[in-house]
């Protein structure tokens, strides 16, 4: 074990690892640089993101489902503390006795826990003092990095790693849960400013044929990869037509001209009920004026833009849009499938535009796969055949969600370029339209 | 069309049939008696169950999912009416104007339908009036088979066979509600006494093996299925185990004492917090009596019998269970391919139990993989590849239910023999546990 | 103590009570057999109110404040199983050993019950299983009323006058009840047939006007009265004016048709909120049929008729009337003075029309305060000063209500003449409108 | 009109006032320097009331019946715009157009506003906008008191009187709200550090007599009041008993030791109703550690004082409480009789204590009667006989609120001592615990 020294300086415990540290010290520095470079990144941006924020943005949850901002600083920060900095310090001295019950999300194994919706609830701990935390756990990651060897770096890289997924993946939730509260206010304040750019038509959509064949699904080389997407399988799948881009607005508001949102033929049953008891009209943060669409983006309203990929669509809208325009959505497997051989470029939060980008010019590959929006799927999101969750609590990461959520595929304009791969299976609820999630059309082959 | 005459009798219009009737009389009769036959038998079945029913007994809903029994006697009825008697009976004068509204379930291409959770809040019409529509249409049906000629007979038979399973189908909903209604009644009525039987020992489990290759799941040949269970294709398995028979009481309960209602890390997220919100403890109609279990039948209270396939356990129950005793639950593929050549024999409504039995001997198969509980897979209701729901309003029948329900294979003992198939799917929520649904455990090679 | 003999028949204990029977048998005989002529009279109305029903209506609950016809049946009986024959029948075997549970009400002092929501899930005991339980009780009481002697009698007959006023509340309970089940059935059955008669133009408003001073309120005097009549009292009230006869239809349509329920500035703040989650537009039992109001009776639809008194309006609805209007509602204490001198005389259930009735002429006193409909009076329900609830569980009979609800004074078309008092004060919460209650206008005196 | 200068300075409209100004400059001056005054020592304890604040803690919303501290902060400020600045000054130019959206609170009459529960969504505007919203306000407050000549300060004194009133009820359920927010939050934060004083032992009760008779009740003279405390008029009362003190922790911790939360026959029906639904066991903010009671108060968690009376209980628990101990609340005419010539001293917020303290020694008179905690009475909060609410939204201000809440009188140590007064009406629905509110026993003279 690691010691914390009184001063707050980490003694690393580097194991009985006896060999000469000299010799090894010119590669361990690089490795150990290199991880701590990522670590300082990835950290970095979720200050970078809360830089416009007023101190009041950061503590409002408005639905049960979405976290306050300044939860999210800490809870990534916890994860750290709990996963990396108590089991490898000795007497590790938490920065707070109580925040790991505040916050931790849902790990059972850990403790109790604060109730998810009652995170709006709290003013304290200040934004201060979670900055304060952040810096507290910050400093000692990377102490416990520096004095790491190479047998301890090889032990501690994984979780680090898995820490700062972790990380991105609340990054891209702090600007959905941040876009809902700006939503809930009728002040409708603005995230960040940004210029309106001017549109080129969309190209028309083409479909590409996809063969009949056995395909290998699921994460089996090296890299960064959540249990999720594990074990490496093959699956058997029939040909398939896959369109060559996202569904614009402009063909989603065809739907609705055509009275998509009153036709129960065209939903699931459960969907339906839904749009009944919601009233849902059109897609999250579109709001009529009279006759024309605006719409509700982090950069304030804007007028509705035809050329966009739709978003902010639930399972079942996009599901109702397929049924509607004579397709269907792509199966999880289709889409990786489909994707291989694609780069992974798009539009990203690296971006910095937090919005969904209009298609340019078609390429050779079905466009728009990766960034702008994740792609709904008609697949459940189950365990891959063979699945083991890893154990201990960071089991529950995964495995615990697989009921009653579909998958989406390829990322958004909220997430970090560096966290998405082919095999990445992102997963909501049927019903949920907060994250800036739209579709991709596919067909059987007749 | 076919005319309905003035004094009830049914004119069948048979189409431009201009070929001699007489020819094919006797074959026609043949066809029609056996379909009149088989309908008569169906229709009886749903009297038969009612026998030991108070009038007050057909009234009550005791919750949002189920439905009175008078409402399952009408809804049958109803179903001839809409997509047998309406579309072939020319100038069809329904046996009330507002049964279509109140009996109609869930077909919105039918028309606005009473609201699923206020059936309980009708006491009209009487169950004397309901019966007298049960034979309204009765009368009118046979008219309608015995009056078809040949060609009219292959065009009726698919949808009354369609009836005849939609009505079986509710005959099991029958049981299963009514047994709920009893025990929300302090008095707890009995439905049919019956003797309590002298029990073995269960045979030990053993695991039967089944090699990966490619399997071909669903129906492809002719006879009756439902939509869902099309179209015929092949699918690659991995090698896997499945347990010999079904779990029983005994080792649910010992699941129990090993706490299995108290661990968090043995459930899925959302059933942990379905286990909370409604407090379960055990299976759906367990009584704890100071310290040892009853369990509320159709037969009245009686000691839980350790022997039995335990029963009455939600999806997430079962997952649990399974998950407590280093297995997991079979997918549905894995079913349907373990049940390949086992005959459809087991413990079906026809017995007249109204309750699993207990195992006697272990077979060359697996044993009650039929019959006695249906049992709860792994898989999520999806649409198989290529599956399309038929046009029209009985495309509502299942398609837009695939969304948020588990697949149970094998039938109960509420289930009709007839009614079951090696590619029958079932589906229900992961909640629900007032059908006889129950377990049997599989496992991945290694 | 009496007895219970093996052949059910009751020896009535008597007491310490020495002197000659013989001497006193013929008085005896006389006030024993009018008890039991005024106890068979009350229950057998119980019955007689529910000939027009058919088995399935008496099983039905539509809303958690409402009973089932079956259950106001037996609990009345419990009433006086509980009250009665309990306490006086030394071994009293009960009808049933759980009928106490299922039949009490609310009573805590009498052990636990069966919830209130739920007592429409009960399809046992049956309803001939009721009415064998009401003769049961019945038998008994009669032998117990004719064994007593003299001052057995004494102390039985203010219980029983207090089972039969009990029993009379849930007369009046079971027609509302009943008239809410049907409300709920889209066939809209008919309680009992009753022709329309020719209707008279109302007779213009005047206003009776009270002077100041101290008057005395509530029961002072013999005869049966409720604890919460007690004890009389003197107030002070100012001079007020009330006038001469019920709202009716025409003026609430009137009301209706200046925007009564879209503007806030007219209702209690509550009442604002009921009215918007609600939506209410009328009053309960009205139904807009294209331009015209028809209102569902207990003889079925009716056009509205507008010189009938309006009724079931909640409180909130009259006193939103009575702001509008220019007026208020009457304190319960203006309408106990205004009622001195009255007779109580009026349409009461006794009239079998089971609904308010336009006023013929206008008499030397204010017209219709007895019958028709329960007038909603401005004062919330509170103990009258010096009020003491009888000790025991009947004192749980009416002071723990006294809270949130309003007082009612008058008695309606569904209340028994020999019920009704000057100082009757009935209750309900602000929002209840299944009662048949309407409203009178009243005014300071500026 | 009053003009608002583009500089932002007040024009201030003094009608057709033609008489020399110079001449009444120095009455003006005293008179308008007065009202200034009091307007700025109310706006300043505003926000002294705020100095121990974090941002954070400006922003929640607990409960939907509370309010965020700055929600309180802008409803005060834009009471003032609404009824003062708008009507006085020609084109007036709101601070913001959307604050009055925002930040009225229920005038219907003043226009739509955003939903009470949602207070606690809204980050902005940010509390430093809230504040400068406070300043604009004021800045032009005190010129339009400084510029109204005698005629219009005489017409604007009531309302800016009105306003600060106002104000003072914010003032405290600001502190009460806040109270609210720091139960909610773990981490247990203290508003306002506070020694533990030594204390007394508290003198038995003695009980006070006052006779039958006719009294005057309500405000009759001059000085500020509201509406609901109008018009003056005379009641007969009976003689009565009231206790010399206010009920002790220590006497309701008997009353909780002798099972007063388990006793139904001790509450009214509704109160236990909510006894059982929110599973109450004590008042709210007492917490049990092992076996002594601990209880949150804003200068943190404390050994509960026996000697301190009881507080933040509901009038159920107030109710059960006086049942228990054979007494009863007293009505609110008694209260006003008994407290006639005592003077209005007490433990008020000016104290800056912030919590009820014990009583020290017996007075003469009733103690405790003003200030520590308000005291439930039995008094439904109805109008007094001629109650009429001044025209227009400032009508909305008490009339809208009777029905279904109960008058409490005498003020807490969170109400401002020049805010009170002997004929002062609150009122706070039945189950309302997080005011401080107690209570004071009274007796019928048998």
């Amino acid at each position: 074990m690691n010691t914390l020294t009184k001063d707050g300086r980490v003694n690393v415990d580097n194991g009985s690892n006896h060999v000469s540290k000299f010799a090894k010290k010119i590669e361990i520095t690089r490795s150990a640089s290199d991880l701590r470079r990522r670590y300082q990144e990835v950290r970095a941006l979720s200050e970078r993101l809360c830089e416009p924020l007023e101190t009041e943005d950061y503590v409002i949850q408005t639905m049960p489902e979405a976290s306050p901002t300044k939860w999210h600083l800490a809870h990534t920060s916890w994860f750290f503390e709990t996963f990396l900095l108590e089991p490898n310090i000795s007497n590790y001295q938490s920065a707070h006795p109580q925040y790991n019950y505040l916050f931790n999300s849902y790990y059972n194994a850990v403790g109790p826990f604060h109730c998810r919706p009652k995170r709006g609830l709290l003013s304290r701990p200040t934004v201060r003092e979670v900055y304060e935390y952040r810096k507290y756990v910050d400093a000692l990651m990377v102490e416990l990095i520096d004095h790491a060897d190479a047998r301890k770096l090889d032990s501690l890289e994984p979780r680090i790693t898995l820490g700062l997924n972790h990380e991105q993946q609340h990054q891209e939730l702090l600007l959905t849960d941040l876009k809902h509260v700006f939503s809930e206010n009728p002040l409708r304040p603005t995230y960040r400013q940004r210029g309106i750019a001017k549109v080129n038509p969309v190209p028309p959509v083409t479909w590409f044929r996809f063969e009949e064949g056995i395909h290998s699904i699921g994460h089996g080389g090296s890299g960064f990869r959540y249990d999720n997407e594990e074990p490496l399988h093959r699956v058997l799948t029939n040909s398939f037509l896959l369109s060559s881009r996202l569904v614009t607005n402009g063909e989603y508001l065809a739907f609705m001209r055509d009275g998509g949102y009153q036709r129960p033929e065209l939903w699931l049953s459960l969907g339906w009920n839904v749009v009944r008891e919601k009233g849902w009209q059109a897609p999250l943060y579109w709001e009529k004026q009279i006759c024309d669409w605006r719409t509700m983006t982090l950069a304030g309203m804007r007028d509705l833009c035809l050329e966009e990929p739709v978003c902010h669509v639930s399972f079942f809208e996009a599901d109702a849009y397929a049924r509607w325009s004579g397709a269907r959505l792509p199966s999880e497997e289709e889409w990786e499938i489909a994707v291989s051989g694609v780069p992974v470029e798009g539009n990203f939060v690296d971006n910095e535009v937090y919005h969904p980008a209009p298609l340019d010019s078609q390429t050779a590959d079905p466009a728009q796969m990766f960034g702008d929006v994740w792609e709904w799927t008609r697949s459940p999101y189950s365990p891959y055949p063979g699945y083991a969750p890893v154990p201990g609590a960071l089991g529950e990461y995964n495995g615990k969600f697989m009921c009653n959520q579909f998958v989406l595929r390829g990322g958004s304009c909220a997430t970090s370029k560096s966290h998405i791969r082919p095999t990445y299976r992102n997963f909501f609820p049927p019903d949920a339209r907060w994250q800036f999630s739209g579709l991709r059309l596919a067909k059987d082959v007749k």
